[in-house]
């Protein structure tokens, strides 16, 4: 059990240094220097175990590594690029040193791959669970950033890379099933999945690259499942979407793990994927396509952007009604 | 037990708008414009149930603007402007909506009243406990940040108000004590200590006119004891201090409830004061007379910054050794 001064002693160290932190961790609050006529990007997400992870199911690096993660989905989402972040923890007393060590190692993995600069928090001690709360900071050309609120009747609905694989993944762990360290023996598909609930990244590249050459009217990252983060975009553009059942791309895994008849319903209502889904124009399907050859990521075009309110799934030429299903915690 | 999307909504209507907020509540990440040239200040302060407050010691509405007057703090002690904030909550199930709600009118009156605007957060339930981490971002003049490693040999230090009544309060309140809410028949001493430690102010106004009339050559505001944070400024600084004991202010109503014993216990190491703390060269004493004399605080000259480190408290004539024995969480 770690103290306070320990811990920042620690980070302060270990943390990337760069030219735009005046002044980083171990004072009241970090200077830092963002570039003129930018604007900045800023939000935070708290992971609280045993309602969005358990210790059981992770080693501390892979839960540090998350707990930063899913912010810089958030970043990505708008099209922006991260800089600096800050880390409040809450640490129950069972937590040993080592134990927080490699959860700090976790983050600032995380921090340090993608040029950001963890630069402050908080620590305390925590009477029950394990919370992690982590707040980032970014930038973006002026005008730039990619909201919710600009899909337009017309536009085209695309998702990177495949789905299903996070929402498997934390049915696996659910029912037992633990990544597999020593990585022999293990059923891949098994892995890809466990690893995609566990580990997951956030397409940084990609949505930094759409927000620069504006190339969608609107953006949000699947952390609640494509259906309830679509009707986010929906109801903040004040529009409807058609999506086609069989564009929807699913996770390879979930061929050989989970039924045929479960694979939508995963695709669909499985949170916590970290991709981005988008509207664009349907003049920048050929820009897209070459955005996604440069950057070697998968771009699904799913659905369009109508007139009518709601949001419509169509299988086998036929429509219906989907309501957004995806997690939403219930507090 | 209020959804995540309602706690949303209510505060996203709610919120202060500005025009620096481009983007507020509502979307993947707040998009915000700051001035050009300026720097920016970041921090976040996390208060958590059982270890930072007791929710039978006050109602919400103290809770959550406490919770953000302590970042908020940091920032004065910045010698910054605080600009926008974020706000994360974990709640536990039985927290009702007008729980809440009063919870957020806390911390959104502070907010309003210190021209901060929230712009962002996370809501999560709670297995146990009720967690608030508040997260500020704010600016000042290039180059005119105040950090704690600026201390000079020779510099004076200075405290504003006075320092014991959070202390006091805390120990009325674990004594069984609770704020007087009728207002009638109540001690005012006793008053006076509970609402220092449950509904503290951040000495924004004098941090920020200190800093941008560099009056100071670091600052720190105390929030772990008067001995502990001037002991931050000394390592940062390195060099050491010697405070004079009839010189230290002591809160009023210490002379009625506590034994005399005991003030300058509770002054010099009491934590959770959130006033200001800060060296200036000898001839800044006129100038820092007419801003205390300006905005109506109280500063007083505690002692002064000398070559030899440690930190020494001078009584009766007589150097001893002070340690640093303000709060620190044991985590």
């Amino acid at each position: 059990m770690p103290r306070e001064s320990e811990i920042i002693s620690k980070i302060r160290h270990r943390a990337r240094k760069s030219n735009n932190v005046i002044v980083g961790i171990g004072d009241d609050a970090a200077v830092l220097r963002t570039s003129d006529g930018k604007d900045l990007v800023a939000c935070c997400d708290l992971m609280v175990e045993g309602v969005h992870f358990s210790r059981a199911w992770a080693p501390p690096k892979l839960i540090g590594r998350k707990a930063l993660a899913v912010t810089l989905s958030d970043i990505a989402a708008m099209g922006a690029v991260p800089r600096f972040a800050l880390i409040s923890v809450a640490l129950p007393g069972e937590c040993s040193s080592e134990y927080v060590d490699e959860m700090f190692e976790g983050i600032l993995e995380m921090a340090d791959s993608r040029g950001v600069s963890v630069v402050g928090g908080d620590t305390s001690s925590s009477p029950d669970s394990l919370f992690i709360d982590t707040s980032v900071i970014g930038e973006c050309e002026r005008g730039r950033a990619v909201t919710r609120s600009g899909a337009r009747v017309g536009d085209m609905i695309y998702v990177s890379g495949s789905l299903g694989a996070s929402a498997l993944g934390l049915k696996l762990l659910e029912g037992g099933f633990r990544l597999d360290v020593s990585k022999e023996a293990s059923d891949p598909a098994q892995q890809q999945a466990l690893l995609k609930h566990l580990a997951p990244d956030a397409q940084l590249k990609l949505g930094r690259a759409i927000g620069e050459a504006r190339l969608a009217t609107a953006m949000i990252d699947i952390s609640d499942g494509l259906s309830t983060d679509l009707s986010h975009i929906l109801a903040e553009s004040d529009c409807g979407a058609i999506i086609r059942a069989d564009a929807i791309p699913i996770a390879q895994c979930l061929f050989s793990l989970a039924s045929v008849s479960d694979h939508l319903q995963l695709a669909v209502n499985g949170g916590e994927e970290y991709e981005l889904l988008f509207t664009a124009g349907p003049d920048r399907q050929q820009q897209l396509a070459e955005l996604a050859e440069a950057l070697d990521v998968s771009l699904s075009a799913i659905g369009q952007i109508v007139e009518k309110k709601g949001l419509q799934l169509e299988r086998n030429s036929v429509l219906e009604s989907l309501d957004p299903c995806g997690y939403e915690h219930l507090i």
